[in-house]
């Protein structure tokens, strides 16, 4: 096989350097998509005339014993640049001549790899799709469990209001669904066929793009042939949203590493997914939080740096376009995965210790919000004079030296008395109406952490997880199908040839 | 005013150095909007019952005299600490002590920045929407206007085949057609809302959360409370899909300033888009491309920046959440809106040199594919062996030093000769046959730069624009609709009382 | 003024979106500089000959006058495209026609750019190192106050091993040192003069650019004039180093927020640099280290859009060389300047809980590794059987519900039995040799906890710091010197004439 | 072997997913680092009596003969947490129960990592130090060889001065002696020696750190055990020289690029270094230019990557610090090491096409600012009104139709009419007095691209690159004798025994 009008082989050190790793990787990720898509423009260019039906039965008659017999038998010779000339070469050697040099009738490498990637993409997102939706499953199964029980809510890291640790995962699983939609919305503008387009311009054999686009299980195209071969953005947008959703996870992630610490104690995982110490015989380190956290930055890097990459490649092909983006895009694919479960595994094995986490409610003075507006509804003092006069009775508690709890009514009444110039009519013992029980169950808005807006949000949720698991279900079983329209295609024209 | 529990005023140095640069900044992004969600807060509290009808009044009369007087009234003291202090300060000592007292009833400054953020970013993405619109209108003109100008296309930026200059500003317009898409989804995830959530547990005062949601001209709301205050993915979202564009627009603008080198001589700009040299009197520099393609880079960087802030912030309130994240998201929005100016104005006073481009086009070789397709329907050739003999023609014209267009039979049959083992019968003068003009016209497949697909594919996009300029200025309308109700309600409260 | 060979004013929707407020921000922070090099470069063509005496004091006045009297003066038109423009035509205006007529020979607005930029970066460089120091002293002096001040030291944030606060703090200051020598390395590399390449391309005057470079207090040239005016690693190294730096800051600011929770309880920072909530009565936040994190990574931010601004580039002069990259570095250097006051205004205010520290260190069992090392040296068994047995005796004490505090000699020896086979000789009571005091002062390795080996490091330290300090003082003394020598030489050839 | 406290072994999905391939990596790169390290520490416990010679002869006999064989006897059981754990237990199987029980004496996998990472850096910057140098000497030689070949130098993209290929190159050059000046400067931070620091608070064995530190070929400690296995700057910082190099390369890259399309035609690349098309029979693509931009954008995005993985990791040991950052780093320095090879290969086999260079040098226009700038000589007209006439001549021969070259006499005398109010006596012809060697021997200043300077420049470049030679080698030199060094010393103990 030649290289066109070039004379001089490929320099030796570029192929060690560059093409021959490019190969490799390609093989194993390209090699099975080339020849799907390749079965399926061969029937289409028979089905149109562009072939006649005799070779077109050569030519799919050798790839599909070419794709039967997996990559294995493919040799890898970096001097024919990658891996659609190794194939085309190897089905002419191993197969088919006729096969090989028909091959690449209206077609280029360049839409070519364009819809391969698409077809990857699209794979990996319904992956990503059913991990998050596991993952998803496993927060509202522990937000369940852990409805009921309570802890402090923090804000600026510092104890805030009454929550309980449902609640706290739930808002998690809320952030998840939007991540969820994000990524089904990727899916309809990756899953758009460039098949067609050619180097950049077509081809001016009557070809049926809609044709070979159904076959490949694409619910469209990308029409013009510039755009076809030279965008990315099907990379960008999936990446852009696990990176959104890369940040949420972080953030989860860092929060369930403090409660892990031995100061917080609120929940611990078991022997089966921490790592001791070389050293240190106590230690029991919560290591699938840190690599989760790691990983969230690797899929957000993995975005900037295909943005980077693409920045200055000119809107066409190059070997940025085709080549380096991709595998730093399939790496934070990867990375994604590996971030999604991760998180379920860590979530899945989560134990909440509810005597540290209601201790740590009953310590604080996380109530004093609930007291002022208690004030506020009992007393028709304003708010903004409850929030002080409470404060200056938490003020002259810490005065004496009592560091936790709600100000009994002796110190709320001098902070009335400072502030609002009267005592109130204050009933004995009032702090004790604030038991973080009592508190959850005064909340009247809608999203507050009360045992009936929990149970409604769960359920709320639950509904609309399900509906994502169906989505993403339903693009799987279309592609199956795709695949199988195609292979019946094939056989059909195999079959008459038999 | 007091500061809760705290005794000492702020640190001088942090006032100088934080606050009070930030307080400025908040007056000119949030007193409207803050003025306008107490406003719809303290409608909804007087409906519910939480407010006396009374007070209410009082406290919308007071701040609807705040808004009408716009923000220069407001003294900003940094000893404050924030813009939400100073307004509730300034309503007590200008208005109305009692409505100052009133207005965070119900409410913290968490859900109120949170309600802020979505509302100023959902009017920016309105904006935005608008001046995408108004640049894919302009693309979709040029792309009219240069429908027919032949110009070589290019791949991996050599000379690669005919296309036309239309035929590539289609390619650009049909990607900022999804990126329109992106922009478009994410305002349903932004345009949700977050009061009502309080600091992150919500409150025991009778709220309505769908009425307040309603009335700020929110679809729908942020539910869970910890959610509500924690969540930034409403702007990452949108920052995500305006990177994504920048991409696009970059890697255009990156193409248009090589052709507007003298080498490439394809595009010009008018002398108003062009600056001069103090040094160099014969100087026209495109400056404006480069304005652009150095913005995108700080969209994404302001994507990237707030992914890195939000990396590590609790899931719940922090000033990294509130405050930084804001300032950079923020600016990141104003640099979208910059690029889409500048490349609007680009784009629109962009002239293309149509004889440079088609002498380019007939200078070169990029027939030769169309000749290669050529002999395959001819000839019954295999596509592979077709393009190798033209190879080798190529090579040997090479050879004879001549350096452009297409072989002449004599240099394509000693091809054939070479690969098939025989001459084909060509006719004389086969290289008229394949002028730039005949090329494009010869081509057959849906997406190509034939005169027919171009002038399909242009209606099909302006249908497309049509339909997003119309939903952009469908969100305008009901947020206008929005306001006025909340005006009317206002209204209505007040005139009651007077 | 005319724009050389354009015929048209610039567009006026140019002018407002980016040449005015461009041309704003190049006053504030560019006319000092400008008239200071326009100075030098002038005293430099008198006395090489290229401009006569009378011309010389002409424009020398001109400039004084104008320098003198502040930027005020100068009106600003977009029309005249940047800041140079407009100052030559405000000289021509209003000083002395002459005086703008000649400001510009043998010189280019690229050389002036670039030779101001890197007088602005530094300047900086220079107040950055010295924010730096006085932030290393803040820490080296709590350092020296809680040097023996006991705390549980983490490694996966989980209790490790005994250390001191101090100890932790040594820690962090010593990658400050490092840190430090990073950013006086960019010094050398930034003071390096590029005035002399014109545009691109030198002159054909003889100028005498080392004489330029002196009076201005640069160190060297840039010297190839194609480099001089496009490298811009001028901005890119001090932002690296820079943001390296806040990469450390980021991770101590990180810890000293979780140490600074009430769980963790064990450092707070006064009423002066903490906020309160609006909402909830109780809190105290701690956001100058939200600040600081964020802050963080608006530096490293800075530096990666740098990076993709420059990314392609030309290797020339061109708006983002000169113009973007300019705003988004100088904001970088100003994160960086934020982030080094925000710490130390931390760092300064930080104090520690002795009592939480200690109760926290001698509830756990972070002793184990001593006990282990203790059996290995008594008893000669191998360290990793001394490690085993301490775990098993730690096990079988949580299988008792003991949670806390080193294994007692019975637990200790069953582990022995169970892992070596036979009991040891333990004395009774062992546990108590273990506490916290005692284990630091076994420690017997370079750089441990041990009260001496604390002692050396802040000597050693503290003795570093000093040296910074007076480079950057040297630095500063240089310049101002500078700048005395060329007043100097200014007033000489004025009094000539005078 | 057990795992300390922990009961359960690891999970099963969590070895899969991340410890099998972690420990298959970290075989790959630390085994010999770590049995090295080992050697180092085990001679030095001999020394100093913590080990008895008896014991640290069998400890260092199954080093030895387990470093000889190789990584490939190791067995790799992801149960074991990591490649430490499996190499002490493969050393306890395989050749000693009691190696492999003493080992980890007065040792911690913590400063055993740290150590490795920055014994496999500095190996990495010795090889990347040499790869820059060949660069360097490539780029020299073809600055050399293309010294006096004349092209237009852009700015702004446009034609705007004479300059010679060698000029540009030498000015890509002086980048790149910065480059190595800061890969240079980052080894002496990295070669510092953690080791001893144990977990993260030392040891009470009387190790010796400086021994160990000279044992392995380091030139000093950091000396805080916090900071010592805490930091990580010494990964941040080489990629920060190496990203800031990248910068450099990818504007040349890009550059060239340019240069090598059909409408520049300036540079060619051999048919050894281009790609052809499947489809397009003429296509030569220049692919090594595009492999090296997208993987500079890489080094920065791994540079990036590590950043924010580190940003919120505790100022102390976790896996983000140990394992995950390590291989984002690893993976940028060898994106580098590709970089610096791929901009070799290609630069070694750029050929400059003198032809078509100064062909456009003399069709352009770039002569006007020498030829003002001799108006100023000649004839006394400030350079702003030099500037302008010959800006005015230039529009009045674009009115005329003439396109290119200098103005006539005619021209400039219309030019000096209406800027100056007279003609200038000016002698006809003088368009040819400026020729672009003319005007490059004219050109007077430091840097500028006479050939004086270019020659100047080109031996003091290499004078430097020498010196940087120089340097690397003696590095690696100091590392070999280290080793010798060890290996004696080793030697010793084992021949006693012997």
């Amino acid at each position: 096989m030649k290289r066109g009008v070039l004379r001089e082989p490929l320099d030796q050190e570029l192929k060690d350097l560059q093409i021959l790793p490019e190969l490799t990787r390609w093989r194993d990720e390209f090699f099975e998509p080339f020849m799907q898509i390749t079965l399926a423009h061969m029937v289409m260019m028979v089905k149109t005339g562009n072939l006649t039906l005799e070779i077109g039965r050569e030519v799919l008659n050798a790839l599909r014993c070419g794709l039967e017999q997996g990559p294995s038998w493919l040799p890898m010779d970096p001097g024919l640049e990658d891996l659609f000339f190794n194939i085309e070469e190897g089905m002419r050697r191993r197969f088919s001549q006729r096969a090989g040099d028909h091959m690449q009738t209206a077609r280029s490498r360049n839409d070519l790899y364009a819809t391969a990637a698409r077809l990857v993409v699209r794979k990996k997102i319904i992956e990503l799709g059913s991990a998050l939706c596991r993952l998803r499953k496993g927060l509202l199964s522990k937000a369940r469990e852990y409805g009921q029980v309570i802890m402090p809510g923090y804000t600026h890291l510092q104890q805030a209001q009454t929550i309980t640790f449902g609640h706290y995962l739930l808002g998690c699983a809320e952030a998840l669904d939007r991540d969820s939609q994000r990524l089904i919305a990727s899916y309809q503008r990756v899953n758009l066929c460039p098949l067609g387009a050619g180097a950049l311009a077509g081809t001016s054999f009557q070809i049926d793009r809609a044709l070979t686009a159904r076959l490949l299980g694409f619910e469209g195209l990308v029409e013009n042939s510039v755009d076809a071969i030279a965008a990315r953005d099907c990379l960008l947008e999936p990446l852009a949203a696990l990176s959104i959703m890369a940040n949420n996870l972080s953030r989860m992630g860092n929060d369930l590493y403090l409660l892990a610490s031995a100061e917080f104690g609120m929940v611990s995982l078991p022997d089966t997914l921490v790592i001791t110490s070389s050293m240190m015989p106590q230690k029991r380190n919560p290591v699938t939080l840190e690599y989760l956290k790691a990983k969230c930055s690797r899929v957000e890097a993995a975005y900037d740096c295909c943005w980077s990459i693409l920045k200055s490649a000119p809107f066409g092909q190059s070997s940025e376009v085709t080549g380096e983006v991709w595998v730093v895009a399939s790496e934070g694919l990867e990375q994604a995965r590996d971030v999604l479960d991760l998180g379920r595994l860590t979530i899945d094995g989560l134990q909440a210790n509810r005597d540290r986490m209601l201790a740590a409610a009953e310590a604080s003075r996380i109530a004093t919000t609930d007291l002022a507006e208690w004030i506020v509804q009992e007393f028709d003092v304003p708010f903004r004079q409850a929030h002080e006069l409470v404060a200056v009775a938490v003020g002259l508690c810490e005065d004496e030296g009592i560091r936790s709890g709600l100000p009994s009514e002796q110190f709320l009444n001098r902070g009335a008395e400072l502030v609002l110039g009267h005592a109130l009519d204050l009933p004995p013992g009032i702090e004790l109406r604030f038991s973080p029980r009592a508190v959850l169950e005064k909340k009247a808005s809608l999203g507050s952490p009360s045992s009936a807006e929990i149970s409604r949000m769960l359920k709320h949720l639950e509904a609309r997880l399900e509906q994502d698991c169906k989505t993403v279900e339903r693009w799987a079983e279309s592609l199956a199908e795709a695949g199988n329209v195609l292979d019946q295609q094939v056989d059909e024209l195999l079959q008459t040839w038999r």
